[in-house]
């Protein structure tokens, strides 16, 4: 079954300890994109500048990633710049421009409205409810948010939240959305804000999902069942920038490629996050997102097993 | 087969968002003892004070463990008092009084002399290094250190690392001993310093074995291989004292319990430190380690690996 995905295609000015990058293509619903290319077909829907290139659009199209839904519009792409110097798990931002992203409506071609899955990456909430409904063919709905929506915009935040099946956040915008700091307690908070799945983040040790009761119409995903899966131990971190997109990519990417949403499933669509996460903090940019083979995916994930199984 | 514990018996005074207690019978060694206990005979070197009376040895006794090694000395046993008041995950020392832990001067039981397994817990490394040289029969030796003799007594502390097979310290610790902040880069580091596995917990997040290449004779467990156990979400942690110690002494015990040491069994105890960890804070001192069933143990161990795995 198809994705699409709704979110920024940016160009991003990143340091690391490791080095440097450029003006590399980025943004979130890149990142998703390439990670969730690996596993079945996704549409994209965003807005990008003059800037976007033949070069960038060749990106895509290698991965046979459906652009229709990009639109281009007069002026420059989404721009970030971010530095990892002081800390390789939280970037220091040094400059946005939002440029044609400042005045993105998204356009859902006609040609989408048959995808069963829907990716809501992190943009505006009020966009993010808009596209939801746009789509109403969609039977599993994905989000993310951040800090600013949650700190400023709460109101059309938990609007969003209630058209989401699974919400994929951090531990500290899980606490900062929630009214706990204890994370049990905090998930349980957020499940009550719509979602029916909650998948926190970790950073560099790995993701643990939580659900609401009875949520999906199978059983085994519970609320006295969360589970967890790891991230692999790497000996260097190049470039975290889009680790937690490219999570998401791998995960939705693999659900949307079975035909049923088991717990087994589930559970091993958290393992493939991570691997996708994985993947891409090894190079600048999403560089490593376009050159996988479905083989060293799989190898990968036996990695994540023995990492983990007791067996 | 038996392990000996050398380390602190001790008062806590202890405040957390759940609450106070006031002079609880603590310290390392008690803890590790407690959470060993439910799994093979332990013995324990350690100094008390006058204040440690019938009641405190009856801990002891009710779990079936060798305390001849504990000496008792004119004056007061060592007392900390701390609050985890502000952060659950790093206590804040108000107050710590050695007392009679300031002349320590280990005293070996010839009963303790057929131990197999050796534990140093936390104390001066000058001290875990005379123990583990004067017990020449222990063939695995476990250790634990802290910021303070990673800091000034550096020295002594790698004499010590010379001598210990299996390391348990936390991430901020790691990196510390290291000269790296890259986890992995970090742990291949301290392995270089003598431990043939070191395991670094993650507190929350569980805990990493990292093994050296070939270090045991088995196969199996090497450099390529680290293995991640996870620690429960729990939805209230009353007290994380001791949640450390508990690990390490549910890990030995396990390890101890085992006719050979495995890959298998090494993951395995790794699970067990996580469990016995996770019953710790779920009261304020060691209370839940002197109450529980070796089926309580089981049913949570399930639970851990219904957290991890795949099916």
């Amino acid at each position: 079954m198809s994705i699409t995905v709704v979110g920024s295609v940016a160009f991003d000015t990143v340091e690391t300890p490791a080095g440097r990058i450029d003006r590399t293509l980025a943004g979130a619903a890149t990142y998703f994109s390439l990670a969730a290319s690996y596993f079945t077909d996704v549409r994209v829907i965003a807005v990008v500048g003059e800037d976007f290139t033949e070069r960038e659009e060749t990106v895509f199209a290698a991965r046979g990633i459906d652009t229709r839904g990009i639109e281009r519009a007069p002026g420059k792409s989404f721009f970030w710049q971010g530095s990892y110097m002081e800390n390789l798990n939280e970037a220091k931002t040094l400059q946005t421009d939002l440029n044609v992203f400042a005045s993105f409506e998204p356009k859902i071609p006609e040609a989408y409205q048959d995808s069963e899955f829907l990716f809501l990456a992190n943009i505006d909430p009020v966009l993010q409810r808009r596209v939801r409904d746009a789509m109403p063919q969609a039977k599993l709905v994905g989000g993310d948010t951040m800090n600013y929506w949650i700190n400023d915009h709460r109101g059309n935040l938990l609007k969003m939240l209630e058209a989401v099946d699974i919400l994929l956040i951090n531990d500290t915008e899980t606490k900062l959305l929630a009214g706990h700091k204890n994370p049990v307690k905090a998930a349980a908070d957020v499940l009550k804000m719509g979602p029916k799945a909650l998948v926190v983040k970790h950073g560099e040790y790995g993701a643990t999902a939580f659900f609401g009761d009875g949520a999906f119409p199978l059983s085994g995903l519970d609320k006295h069942h969360p589970f967890r899966a790891p991230a692999l131990p790497l000996d260097e971190v190049v470039d975290p920038t889009g680790a937690g997109d490219s999570f998401a990519g791998g995960f939705f990417g693999y659900l949307a490629s079975q035909p049923e949403l088991t717990p087994a499933v589930f559970r091993r669509a958290m393992f493939y996050g991570g691997v996708m996460g994985s993947f891409t903090v090894e190079r600048f940019g999403p560089e490593r997102l376009t050159q996988l083979t479905r083989e060293e995916i799989e190898e990968r994930f036996k990695l994540f097993r023995s990492l983990t199984h007791l067996d």
